[in-house]
């Protein structure tokens, strides 16, 4: 099958999680992705959430790092070094799109801005990815999704009603934004197959995170409300939570009178199916009720007992799983979710991209590069000799261990 | 400046949070979305979360259907009528992309399935969206945000250490699917251009869920690691989490011990700058003796007054701030993160596109429409006759009121 974008060529500054999530799914389609590391560790993923041993076992790539970088080939440049900096401005006039997540201004300082970038490749797309934006009084302020979790309010809503606030269990404003970064670049890819103008693209954690909340704060803008956590529960209607079980919990949610009668028939005709509980706007009120009797028949049943009856009933249940649960999930794989590659004898496995499209595949073609692993090759593409490639390693340019 | 979606019509059959927000963002970019409601209340979001009176206050429209739905037309058209659905096939036939977000089967059900459709029009781009895919032992379950905030293993990892599992406060695997649709429509329409082929676009709240949770799946996959709940921490580093001040709490991530001696200089160099402190490996071995000792501080200031300091000495930090704080924070304002738009004298606001293309603009262009506010219209463009029209009324296809 054909590939989306297979005669795209994608240069790739960024670093940790949605730049280069970003680029990976633009390599899912088929684009031939450069990631651009430092000599000197790379990117800081590689080694993110693992100790000194785990990391030899996993052959020095720690597991988010494999997560977000299949698809790729490998170069190693130190961007301090103004020589690595001109096979980086090389690189960019052979490339269709740039991503950089540096702090605003570095880029430019470097002379690697989209103003010099596209000089030399007028058809460029550049991608800006910054945590609050490039200007306004928060630029310069440090930040990452938990950061970005706190200041968009999301943080307040989430914990349980009488306690702190929690974290979204993960990175999910980091990993939307990767979202908004390949949408973002489809969109002026469509845009320079029309009309043969490149454009500069830019995206922040903030645009990302607002986004996620932009109904509650539609809703402050006109009713002035401000929603609060609830643990699992929320202010729509009763039941739409999770319930505690005989071996977990599971997530019951009923929201209209009807399926509330085959839900309670479902569970405990006796204890649920009184007049009382019948309107929805009655259970609303009486929440503490409704959840105390809910619960009461919940505790006594296990899981794949309530999955089993509730779903005959089509009310609709979830089980809280586990990441094991969830990552081995039989619906996952049956819908094509998880990727695998055969990678030196072992059958790899990746989460699929989050989209399908029947006539164009996107699949696994190479397992996330090891430092450096394809400079030479990159190097001598781009028409440096070998003469030439020897005095980038002796400046140090491409780092010393090549 | 010019609009990259302007010749694009896309028919939108889809309700609620993902679908719709999905087409808002085409329609951002200058699509003319066509928005198909029953003429029985239309999609369910147009009264969410608002008792009667609040909605006759906002003039019918919920807070959260305004978030979703500007930038689109509307249409009523009762599709268990098959008039109607004749109808909604001769405007998919001129129609560029379909959206939909029916159970699987449905719209095969009413011949408005992709096969059928795209023999009137071979370019068609069509996007199935379903809770847990078309296929597989769940296809048929109902199931939604909250669902699959349970299933896929993030409410597990949401919530206090010690407490039940809490869910992320907003819908984010509804919106984060929405980005994907989005994604998978612009890949589409980029081969569409260079190719003439339509295709059919798959994806689900199932496939978001695990593109979120990727990295927890990989690191399971190769460790056997199962990561839980811990409040607003994490297993990565210490300080990285959510601090009591004296009117709230401030998130500050400190990993490198370089930042976590700035950051410790900064709050008490008394109590924290200490050799007990100094390496992070031994800051994760004492996370609860940090935590107690970082919190002895915070408790004592201001959550301006820790900002203040901790990012003047260059250290992550971030206020926890509610919604009303979030909706109105200056910095999403002074980076295009809010669209402002006139509506009958009144200035809307909207939470904007989340990412900005510098040569070709996204703006709010209308309001959302007032239920089958423009179906004549419609009607009259795709070429029914107004004695069609009528008929089409007199048989219940458009609903009678109009």
């Amino acid at each position: 099958m054909a590939q989306i974008l297979q005669d795209i060529r994608v240069l790739d500054f960024s670093r940790i999680f949605a730049g280069p999530d970003a680029t990976q799914m633009l390599g899912d389609l088929g684009a031939d992705v450069i990631k651009v590391e430092t000599p000197n560790g790379g990117d800081e993923c590689r080694g993110l959430g693992v100790s000194g041993n785990e990391l030899e076992q996993l052959g020095g790539m720690s597991p988010s790092f494999r997560a977000f970088n299949r698809n790729k080939r490998g170069i190693t440049l130190d961007l301090s070094n103004p020589v690595a900096r001109s096979v980086a401005a090389t690189l960019a006039a052979r490339s269709d799109v740039v991503v950089n997540n540096f702090r605003p201004g570095t880029m430019e300082k470097w002379g690697l801005g989209y103003e010099e970038l596209k000089r030399a490749q007028p058809r460029l797309i550049y991608c800006d990815f910054h945590a609050y934006g490039a200007v306004g009084p928060l630029a310069q302020i440090g930040a990452n999704d938990l950061a970005l979790q706190a200041h968009s309010g999301l943080m307040s809503m989430t914990g349980a009603e009488d306690g702190p606030p929690a974290r979204a269990g993960g990175a999910i404003i980091d990993l939307h934004a990767s979202l908004a970064i390949v949408t973002g670049v489809m969109a002026a890819l469509y845009h320079r197959e029309r009309t043969g103008e490149g454009q500069r693209l830019e995206t922040s954690l903030l645009l990302s995170s607002a986004h996620l909340m932009s109904y509650f704060y539609e809703d402050y803008w006109l009713t002035g409300k401000i929603h609060r956590r609830m643990g699992t529960a929320n202010h729509l209607s009763v039941p739409n939570q999770a319930f505690p079980t005989l071996d977990g919990y599971a997530v019951i949610i009923a929201p209209s009178d009807e399926m509330w009668r085959r839900c309670a028939t479902a569970l405990s005709p006796q204890t649920l199916l009184c007049a009382a509980f019948a309107s929805a706007s009655e259970r609303l009120r009486l929440r503490k009720e409704v959840v105390a009797a809910i619960s009461a028949v919940t505790r006594r049943l296990t899981n794949a007992e309530i999955h089993d009856r509730l779903s005959k009933a089509r009310v609709n249940v979830a089980i809280v799983q586990d990441i094991a649960r969830a990552a081995n999930d039989p619906q996952l794989a049956a819908i094509g979710g998880v990727f695998e590659h055969d990678e030196e004898g072992r059958a790899a496995k990746y989460v699929a991209t989050p989209f399908q499209l029947d006539a164009t595949s996107a699949s696994v073609r190479r397992p996330p590069p090891k430092l450096g692993e394809h400079t030479l090759e990159i190097l001598g593409e781009a028409g440096y000799s070998p003469a030439e490639v020897e005095a980038l390693r002796a400046s140090g340019a491409i780092g010393k261990g090549l």
